[in-house]
């Protein structure tokens, strides 16, 4: 075993990993809300799923869309389109020596961007609520890009 | 160049990495999973695909929706939004120091519940064989998200 | 603070960070690409981003999907599917001590396949044209899988 104390002590880093579990588990929440609102409204894509509500033709209307599930299928998925993005550039971002004060700045908009895109998102709030949301964090992103390619690009 | 020996020597790291290339290369089979189906049930989503299949009014025929091809895409981005957050808390988790055994029992768990969720969602197996699937690898992420933001928290 | 320089002096990993990053922002123009086709062609999947094209049963007419549109967002997803491998495989093979020249080829290979493979799509060029971007992009992940998991496999 060798001691990663080098890593794990530098602060941006580590607030970089706090931001990130924070953000990873709110989409996760995601999962969870689809399969809420699945069980809820009845509403199932696969006929497996729809077996303890009744057999055969029976258990044929449950395989349905609904624009409560739908929506909440689309904000995971814009989720997911722009946590990735997030997570990679970030983490080189955060082992690339950027000051602390900027870095938890960037972080800290990023995750309460996101929030407030699936807050928007879920209510819903009229536009441009959730646009702002999503072209803060996007912003946010594409600065920590710059960034690292300015200062560190190796081709 | 450097010597990353510091990094890569540690077991925790090296068992994280080695269950991560596992399960994002199972990941990887759901894209030739679905190419597989759409080529043998000549099920197609773009005009580009099926011109080897007819040309024409004869070639639309193929752009159509399959249950099976849905159903497989439906398995890859289950995985997606799963592995995603565990890639990203686990990479974080590994750095902070875990207990070897703990950490190892959490990444192998987390890998046979995901491969046994797309056995259950391809099969088809009754339910709740998949849902079985998805929750256990959904609480091993979830605590070593607990983990990180108990002991690291850096905001 | 600590000096992080040891990892981030690293060429590999250096490369590594600048050809994630790239690959990274073209996934995020993606979005900019939806976001696009989704004003210029007035097709929206929320009621709430038409409100500004009428009110009502007038706006319900701009809730509908479009070939473009649906073209941009299955280009997406499947960067999304490609490129979340790419990052997980790519970072633990960058710090598994590779040769530079072979590892550089790597990431050069891949982040070439995928813009090929976006501009194979959104075009649309013939097939196989997209077919190639696909599986030289797939192949270059499986070969950086392969090399891990045969030189530091622990289980």
């Amino acid at each position: 075993m060798v001691d990663l104390s080098q890593l794990t002590d530098d602060e941006v880093f580590r607030a970089f990993a706090s931001y990130a579990t924070i953000i990873l588990s709110k989409m996760m929440l995601m999962s969870a809300a689809t399969a809420f609102y699945r069980m809820t409204r009845k509403v199932f894509a696969n006929p497996e799923d729809c077996a303890t509500f009744g057999k055969g033709e029976n258990a044929k209307k449950f395989l349905r869309t609904d624009d409560r599930v739908e929506r909440v299928r689309r904000a995971h998925l814009n989720d997911l389109e722009n946590i990735v993005p997030f997570l990679g550039i970030g983490l080189l971002y955060s082992l690339s020596g950027p000051d602390l004060s900027t870095a938890v700045l960037h972080f800290r908009i990023f995750v309460g961007a996101r929030i407030y895109h699936t807050i928007a998102y879920l209510t819903p709030l009229p536009q441009p609520n959730r646009a702002l949301g999503f072209f803060v964090g996007y912003g946010v992103t594409l600065s920590m890009a710059y960034r690292l390619l300015k200062s560190r690009l190796y081709l």
